[in-house]
Formats: C-alpha cells, structure tokens, sequence
C-alpha cells in the first residue's frame, strides 16, 4: 500500500453516485403530528417541504438514493473535498495515532451545507417552485442557500437574525451579493414578526422567531416552500456525501478508522460523516466507535432527555422523538451558532440511544485553544464548530500517546472560521469565558416537553 | 485523452520538485544602487534580505531551482490547487472557448501569497534568524507570513497601513491568532513613525510610511530581516510553483493554452503563473498570448514608462528598470489594495519591453460585474484582485463566441473576496465609482522619477 499522502482527493469518476439513507438501516420512531400524535404522512410534509424532500424523510427502504446528474455536476464545482492526513499535527502532539480529517470548508459558503441546499434547491427547481424562503443564524446556511438559488435560477428570502445581521454585516453582503434577500428578523414584512415587534421594539430576535417568519412568508408565497438546513433526515441524507468520499478515499489507501468524531449541533454534518461506516457497523462488519462533541452550553446528548419534542421553540413543527433540552431552553452565549439548538436529528439521537454513538461535551475556551492550535500547525483557521471536533480528536490523540495506541482517528473539519474572527478576538484578548447550565436550568427546559397521550 | 475533469488536482507525486527561474532565460538590467549608479550586489541585498533570498534575486543562471523539502512539505498542506474548468461560465457565456482557470484562494491566508511567505521563512530559520518584519495594506501578504512563521517558529512584526487597520479588523485578528504583532502604521514604534505621527497626527497611513517602519524595525533588531510579498525576483521565482503545477495538470490532459490572463500589481501572481509557459515562449516552442490585467486607476503598464525608479515612496530601495507611474504616484481610491503600486517587477517590465507580453486596464466597476457573474455560476467568491483576470478572461471568451474560434483560455485566480466584503457592498448598493487618472496626474508622477547619469 502506498504512502498516505498529505492529502487525497478522489478523481471525479471515483466521486460517489449515490446517497446513503442511514434510515434504512434502523427503526426510527415517526415523526407525530402534535395535534393528533399520528405519525406524520408524506402530504403533511409537502405542504412545507418539497415533494422529493418530503418523500426522502419518511424513506425507510432504500439504503441508497441516486444522486440526481444535476446534484452531481453542482457537486463537482466545490467537490471533491479532501481528506487530510494530518501529518503537522500527529508530529507536534507525539503521538502514535493516525489523525485523519475530512475537509469541508473549501467552498464560499464556507461549510458543509452546500451538499444539502445543492439538493433541495433543485428538487425545487424540478418541481416547478419559484421561490424558497429560509432562516439563518450565523449566516452559513444561509449563504450556502444563495449560492444554490442563484447556480439554479431560484428566487430566495432569508430571514436573518437581527442581533447576527448586525454582528456579521458581511454575511449579509455575501448572501446579497448571490442574489438573496435578506430580511433581518424579526421585520414589519409578515403578521409574526409584526406581533413580536409589537411586543418587543428592542429585540434582537432569535432563530426561533426566524423560523416562523421564513415559514410564514412560504406559506403566503406562491410557488413557495420553506428550506431547512439540518436535523431533519433528508438533510442528514444528502450530507452522507460527505461520509461516502472519506469511506472512498481512505479504502484507496487500506485505512479503516477505529473512531470517527465529529461536532453535534442539529447532526446533519455527523450523520453525513458517518453514514457508511455506521451503516457496516450495525451490519456488524466494523467495530468502530462513533463520538458526538457538543458544547457544554448546549449539551443534548449528554445531558438531555430522549423524549418526543419540536423542533422550534414557536412549536409549530412535527414533533421528533430526540435528545433534547426541551423546545423553551435558551443555551446561554456560545461563539459556535451552529451548535445551539435545543435537540439532535432524530436518527443521530436514536443511534445514542442504541448505544452505537458516544457524545462529550467542552467548554468554548477549550475548544479554541484547540482551534489556535490547529491552526498555526495545520494552516487552517477552522470554525467553531468543527473546533469542538478537533477538541476531541487532539485528546483521543493524546490519549493514544499515554497508551502507544496507534489508533486511526477520523473527524470532520467541517468549515473554516472566516467570518468567526470576533470569536477569535475575545479567545485572544482572554475575555471569552464558558458557560455550564445548571441542573436547575435544565429542568426548567424539560419542564416545556410536550405531555403525549 | 480522457475528458477534461471540473478540477485538476496533481497527485502529491506529481506536484513540482523546482521552481522555475524566469530570470535566467531573459536579459534583465540590473537593480542600481541610487548613490553610486552601480549595479547592486549580493552583500549589499543581504544587508536587508535573507542569504537565500539574495542570492535567488540575482542568479541569472539556474532555469530550475530545487525546492528544499521542507518548504514542500509546507505546500503539501494546501496544495496543489486545482486547474480549474470553467464548465459552468463557458455555457453561461455560450462561448466556444475553453475557460480554465488555476485557483490559488484555499488557503486561510486566502491567496498565493503563501507560496513566497513559506520560502522566505524557511530561509530565514535556516540562516538563524529569530525575527522578520514587514509591511501589509489589504492583508493577504502580512496572513500569508503570519501562517508561515508560525509554522517555522519564528517571531513577525507586521506594519499594517493604519487605515486598513481600523477597516479590517478582522484581518488583524487572523494575524495575531497565527501569533503575529500587529501594529497600526505610522506608529510610535519607530523613528520614522513617531516623525510622521508629529507631521501628521491624523493621518490613516500609507503603504510607503509602513515599509519604511518595517525597514528601520528590521535594522535596529538583532537577528531580524525585512521580506517582501512582490514585485521582486525571487519572489517570483517561488511563485512559478503556480505555473509549474498549472502546466503539470494542463499537460496531463493535453491542454496547450492559446492565451494565459493574470492580474498584475506588483507581478508575482502574474510572473508565477506564466512562468513555464513563458520559458518555452521565449524559447521558440510555443505562440502563447500572455495578458496582463491592471485597474485604470493605476496603470504601469498601460500608459508607465519604462524607466529606473525606486520601489517605494521612500525611495529607501534600490533602483530598479520598470514600467513606472513613479513612486510619488498616489493611486486613486480602488478595492483592489493589492493592484494600487506604482511600478511593476523587473521581470514583467521587461517581458512587456520585449513584447512578450499585452496589458490591459478596467475600471473597477467593469471588474466587480465580472466578479459577481462568476460567484454566482463559478460559486466561489473572487478577490477584487483576481476579478480583473476575470473580466478580462471574460472579454476573450465573448470575442471567440463572435469570431467562432475555440481558444483556450488560462486565467489565474489568486484568490478569495472573504475579507472584501465592503467593497461587494458598495458595488451591490450601486455606489461604487471609477477613477481614471489624467494625462495631467501622470505627468505628476513622472516628474518624480529620478535622473540617472
């Protein structure tokens, strides 16, 4: 077997042709409707989502779903991303272990979220839709969005947190600069955000509120769905991308992870990373060990409740049977957005449930000594939420360096920290500080779980 | 030959082993020493730049130039980058030309500035140095060597021009999160700093005023030497890396450009990107088109002479033979920091002399509409730099539609637009305007060169 280079990339003729359903491999409680605690039918979800979306949510049979040729040829502008081998950082820890990370944050919207609003852009597009509307937070999900709709002709409104809007004024130019409006929220253009306004001049408004201006703005749009970027399983579906090309790119060199670590926020980015191995793990065929990383601020699995819950904190999603905070919990100030939701996609909860995944949890300024680190020894400035994977891969690594384990450690760099820099500010100037909820906090937000029959 | 892929990675095996020395197929007149009129020597460079860096800035023999494997071990961390095809902008355009490009933005320092930044420090550390200064406007040069001496240990001051400063904050913050001191020129750092402030306490700064901060902080600190990010000739040479590894991939699949497109400020993008191509060029072996891309609002090579002048506002440089707006020219106001220097490297000047090379010029407005086309079909957000390639690029591919010719096209994209956002935002808000300079500003700057003999 030849040497692992720095860094490889699969040629475009080895890219994956195919999405892996994890779903299809396990038996996920349903989606309810809360009014009725049925299960959620495929025309409930319509009404919100697109048709191909919807019908991939409830998709239970097929292990592996095409990937539409279009997809594919959006894939290739940004696609391959590579998996690193990195060599700088094994050199300056120490250690005996393999560290391997799968790069996400090559593209402009600088994550991995492009691979799912590649997909439901186009499905729109397939279905006849004009317009998509959305919600953003710190702004990832959003630019990925805009350059989606603008590469397929597709109108798009993207709500944006006020208190981020101003924050991240260049997020917002980013976003406009590929066609999007961005409407900062809560705004005077729907009845919701009027109301709140109404109430609260001042606010700074909160994804929450987002949501329910995005989906109150497709409802009243024509020709008009709403778009969401993680959680849900057909998003953790066409993240699986990302776990078939490291599975592809490592199988060319012979190299089989012994643990694979990625950051938890909704799951879409660790259910993509997974998806292939994790599939052969309940086949029984690999004994790897699967490790969710969370911040201490916003810790789900490791110290929510596996209960039915929305997935909003204005309640009106289906509700999903998840790790959770409950949907009222309001994670206290963390530089990482991308991991402050209340619960866990309902597939990467039910595997913690199973046994088959671990989680942990850090403090932000542990994980952005962890960040500075990487950085300076492997040239990328990563985002806070991929830190909290390096975290946790550097300790798995040095634990292998007490033990003389060689062990093959995998993780997801899941974007770059670009626009993350008043974060690294307060790292630098020593006045970011963590933030633990208390057991009292917690139970205040399990207080708010939804009484089922 | 196979079909040409959406992106050209070289296997690690592949990638270059030498750099490329331009210098040693042309006649190129020498630096002067402005006191004595006399051809500079190795000691006197040596005085201010590292042994290595010296002795490449005059060797006129070595076509090819062995990368030390340590510095390739550093470019294995973010290289190769890929040769793009422009797939998607070609069919937009509906252009029978072949659009490819070689995409030098992923890296955190978010151009190919890394490319000289890694070969300086190197050379730096292996010569004993303990610290480098330097100096840096729109920021891409003082992330690049902040990355870079972080990697090899060694201690960097940056003097970032004061304004720039105080309107990218963030770029600041990247530099000291890879452990660079960062300080706002003219500072009370220095002598000449401290002059200026009492001349001018308001002032924003100058690039000019920041050289000559980081020149006199290098002198007066022991084991210190100053670098530079352009326009000289062995930074050029390490930038040939961009062309070796273009024509690599471009050969691996038959490609012989008919035309090759850069932006040129100070010329190492350009120098780099042509360099293989334009050594067999002058050899006899090809009739490549060789363009170089300048804003209007400083144009050396548009409407400079050719000339001996000094590198700096200064005038603390050697002298050396270019297309010149003289070093007393203040470009007006433009977002492309990296294009706004009076003169151009001794090797481009020369080329272009020799008519080996075409210039041209757009006014900015043009450059931006061709940067926002490209994001929104290409997906990657350009830098304001590198949208003048684009532009031009562009320009060719609609010229070939209406001629029917199927040329192919090369073009150099240097690098991401991440950091420029709020010239985007005054494109996108329609206030963005051009500057030409007169005939009558011109003459202004020729007046200042300097008399020789």
């Amino acid at each position: 077997m030849a040497q692992v280079p720095y860094k490889i990339y699969l040629s475009e003729d080895e890219m994956p042709k195919n999405w892996l359903n994890l779903q299809a491999y396990m038996d996920l409680p349903p989606m309810l409707n809360p009014a009725t605690g049925e299960p959620v039918t495929q025309d409930m979800l319509e009404a919100v989502f697109t048709k191909a979306g919807s019908a991939q949510e409830l998709n239970k049979t097929d292990k592996l779903i095409p990937i539409p040729e279009d997809i594919q040829r959006f894939y290739k502008m940004y696609r391959p991303s590579p998996v690193v081998r990195a060599y700088n950082l094994e050199q300056m820890l120490g250690t005996p272990a393999e560290i391997y990370y799968k790069f996400e944050g090559n593209n402009t919207s600088g994550s991995h979220k492009l691979n799912s609003a590649a997909a439901q852009v186009y499905y729109a597009k397939q279905e006849g839709l004009t317009h998509l509307t959305t919600e953003t937070g710190a702004g990832q999900w959003g630019t990925a969005l805009s350059m989606a709709c603008s590469f397929f002709g597709i109108g798009l409104d993207v709500f944006m947190v006020k208190g981020s809007a101003q924050q991240k004024p260049y997020r917002k130019t980013v976003m406009e600069t590929y066609g999007a409006t961005v409407t900062p929220s809560p705004s005077d253009t729907t009845e919701v955000g009027r109301k709140i306004l109404a109430e609260m001049p001042d606010t700074t408004g909160s994804l929450g509120c987002a949501i329910s201006e995005a989906m109150e703005k497709a409802i009243k749009t024509p020709n008009c769905r709403y778009v969401l970027g993680s959680v849900l399983n057909h998003v953790l579906l066409h993240q699986s991308i990302i776990g078939m090309e490291a599975k592809a790119a490592l199988d060319k060199y012979g190299v089989q992870p012994d643990i694979i670590i990625g950051c938890a926020g909704g799951g879409s980015n660790l259910g993509g990373l997974i998806a292939p191995f994790m599939a052969e793990r309940i086949e029984g065929k690999n004994h790897i060990v699967f490790r969710a990383v969370e911040p201490a601020s916003c810790p789900s699995l490791t110290r929510g409740v596996y209960a039915y819950d929305f997935g909003d904190t204005g309640n009106m999603t289906p509700l999903i049977k998840m790790y959770t905070l409950g949907s009222q919990f309001i994670p206290a100030p963390n530089h990482a957005g991308g991991l402050r939701f209340h619960g866990m996609s309902a597939i990467i909860s039910k595997l913690r449930a199973d046994g088959l995944l671990e989680a942990v949890s850090y403090e932000q300024t542990k994980v952005f000594e962890a960040a500075q680190l990487f950085a300076r020894i492997e040239g990328t400035l990563p985002a806070p939420e991929s830190s909290h994977a390096i975290r946790a891969a550097i300790d798995e690594a040095l634990r292998c360096k007490e033990t003389g384990e060689k062990k093959k450690i995998l993780f997801g760099l899941t974007g770059t920290g670009y626009f993350d820099l008043s974060a690294y500010r307060s790292f630098i100037d020593g006045t970011m500080t963590d933030y633990v909820p208390t057991d009292e906090d917690l139970q205040k937000g399990f207080d708010t779980l939804p009484k089922l029959g």
